[in-house]
């Protein structure tokens, strides 16, 4: 063992001593592979297998129908909904599970489109982050085709100068999924207000990771996935905010029965329900919804909260941009994820020409992140179960996969 | 026991013995309730519960992020959609599983709408079933909205003489939720098309229990959910089915990332995929969908197929019909379902006032069917693993109740 890894490794034991979440780690299904993907899906909580087969074995094969009712199926979208308010810094009834990602941000920028047009007909153009997660982009291309408008893609920093009289709605994502970048979501929704335009927010690579504040700073419309820090499982439904205030303004493009004020009364005309269930479309999708059910019971632990994880996160992507910075030399990589606090979310992102190659050699070696073309490593970190030990290893394991590529 | 009771007892002993289906039963956890609510929520095959174990434990739990390419979650939505299509008469190709029927509802008719403006500009008016299950009609109120065209529900007898050279799309029931009526596909497919329009019909009433033939008869849009004669579980995903030589045309008003050409090179712009992938938007639900996949394999055993089925499902009805006239005195219910088995689905509807009522004391009573409002008793018959005994019971248990109340 070289000096140095001594010297990190020892560092790394040091703050896995202080860590008051490092107990947590217990409560996932983990093996010896030091997992920095936790931002595309997150490891399995050891107590949902359980929760699933009950709900497969006893409340769907035994009280099969029944189960609408007496097993909480029907409100399970808003039950499942303020479970997730808190960590998102939402009071309960505005935030309602379902659905993909890809589908809320239809209705949240198509309501937000309509909301602006009431309040000044000719809004007629909508924003969305140039550097957005692709789907986004596509979806907000739809929403503006369907709606009249014209959609205009600039960059985050850029927004404020971009925003006038023509804006209906902007779309943005809490933190780049590429590089990691955070982005000031109450400047930017201030400033949004201020132009008259709704804010709607894609919460997916900060929700779990970070306080999001929403109702703290006003946010019109938000969605999230719930698969990545939430560790709801492959595919699990996403969600959707909408702020208190602008419940009853909400007038969505895909008015499905479960939204009806009386889904049950089987009427020819439609009537919005009141509250965040007028957020759902179809009927909901009861085994993934409940395995996410179970899977937040890990943020009612003793000692977890939004605060404690960030605060672990910051310093779990620290501790990596340090010991990258010991064992790689100069040069061999450059970090595209900021290194101001304030700007970085609960990943980094290293540029590399040969990412693809060197990405592959790492999991091979036990070391998983993913790669994004068409030259980032992304490693994220969820503090709920990654360690320090474990961010010394991965940072290790690269300088060596680095020193034989390139 | 009555003369008449020992006859019907009889009947249904000798039925049970020559049915070929009749061990399929064992497929699935039943207990001593008649359960004729398939058509709302299908009983759980008895295998199923493990596969989704393995999906949870292992898939998940130990492979994680490498289950999307090893365990086939990515190609999920294709490759159960080419389970589903012998069932619907379809060959492969043409039908993904993903999103609820509502949203799938949207896209078909969106998706049609612009098909038929591209062939005749001035085309403005979507027709719907008039007694569509309420959901269809909702959304097809948004779609109309969102496309600039007119709404007008019809009854589906009276479509062709609605159609004209301002219809678009036409939305209808293969069979009638409420009162079972089975529409005729072939014909009203064909009168759609000598009208220039494009023909979505919803299955979720039909696929399952009978043939449906959308190849064969050329229908060009369709969906249908999976949780009640395909067994899918509560709210498993529905599926689209885009006819092969529609498919390069089809224009999705939800192009989410999954049906991109290519998703993962996370281009700013869209690009349609070819196929039936064109039809996803967002990040699969694989738990349910892989429930789902498990549960299909029913449709594998011996003997097991569409016709036999149908064959099994007019003699259960039929039975039933023959039982509750005998047991039930004249003109205490009335049958909303067509006699005529070229217009029979898999259920039976009967009319009496008090029939809120009578279906709970039913259920009660072992005998699990669903009340429809104001006044509908509904039955649903799943030939898979519903017996003729079971029909008899059912009838006996409803002369029953209704000689108690009313």
């Amino acid at each position: 063992m070289s000096e140095l890894s001594s010297e990190l490794k020892s560092a790394a034991e040091e703050l896995d001593a202080a860590d008051g979440l490092a107990e947590l780690r217990e409560r996932f299904v983990l093996d010896d592979v030091v997992y920095l993907d936790g931002n595309s899906l997150g490891a399995l909580p050891a107590h949902v297998p359980d929760r699933v087969t009950d709900v497969v074995r006893r409340q769907w094969g035994e009280l099969r129908i029944r189960s609408w009712e007496e097993s909480g199926w029907w409100t399970a979208p808003e039950r499942i909904g303020d479970r997730i308010a808190p960590l998102v810094g939402a009071a309960t009834g505005q935030i309602v599970v379902g659905d993909s990602t890809s589908v809320n941000v239809f209705k949240a920028l198509v309501a937000a489109v309509r909301m602006a047009r009431e309040d000044a007909p000719a809004r007629d153009e909508i924003i969305v982050d140039a550097a957005t997660f692709p789907t986004d982009g596509y979806i907000a291309e739809s929403a503006a085709r369907m709606t009249g408008c014209a959609l205009r893609p600039v960059a985050p920093a850029e927004v404020p100068s971009a925003l006038g009289d023509r804006t209906a709605a902007v779309l943005l994502n809490h933190v780049d999924y590429r590089t990691g970048r955070l982005h000031d979501l109450p400047a930017l929704t201030a400033a949004v207000h201020a132009a008259g335009a709704y804010a709607v927010w894609d919460l997916c690579h900060s929700a779990g990771a970070l306080p999001v504040g929403l109702d703290e700073h006003g946010v019109d419309l938000a969605v999230g996935c719930t698969y990545k820090y939430l560790n709801g499982g492959p595919g699990s439904p996403a969600y959707l905010y909408v702020r208190r205030e602008l419940q009853d303004r909400f007038d969505s493009p895909l008015p499905g029965w479960n939204s009806h004020a009386e889904p049950f009364g089987m009427r020819p005309g439609y009537e919005p329900a009141s509250g965040a269930r007028r957020g759902r479309v179809g009927t909901p999708d009861i085994l993934s919804l409940l395995a996410l059910e179970a899977a937040l019971d890990v943020w009612d632990e003793d000692g977890v909260s939004v605060a404690a994880v960030r605060a672990k996160s910051l310093a779990l992507t620290d501790f990596f941009l340090r010991c990258v910075g010991e064992y790689v030399p100069d040069g061999r990589v450059e970090s595209v994820t900021p290194a101001a606090h304030a700007e970085r979310g609960s990943q980094v992102a290293l540029r590399c020409d040969d990412a693809g190659e060197v990405m592959k050699r790492l999991i091979e070696r036990g070391v998983v992140g993913d790669f994004r073309a068409p030259d980032v490593l992304r490693f994220g970190f969820t503090p709920l179960y990654v360690g320090f030990a474990d961010v010394e290893r991965a940072a290790r394991v690269l300088a060596l996969t680095l020193a034989e590529t390139g």
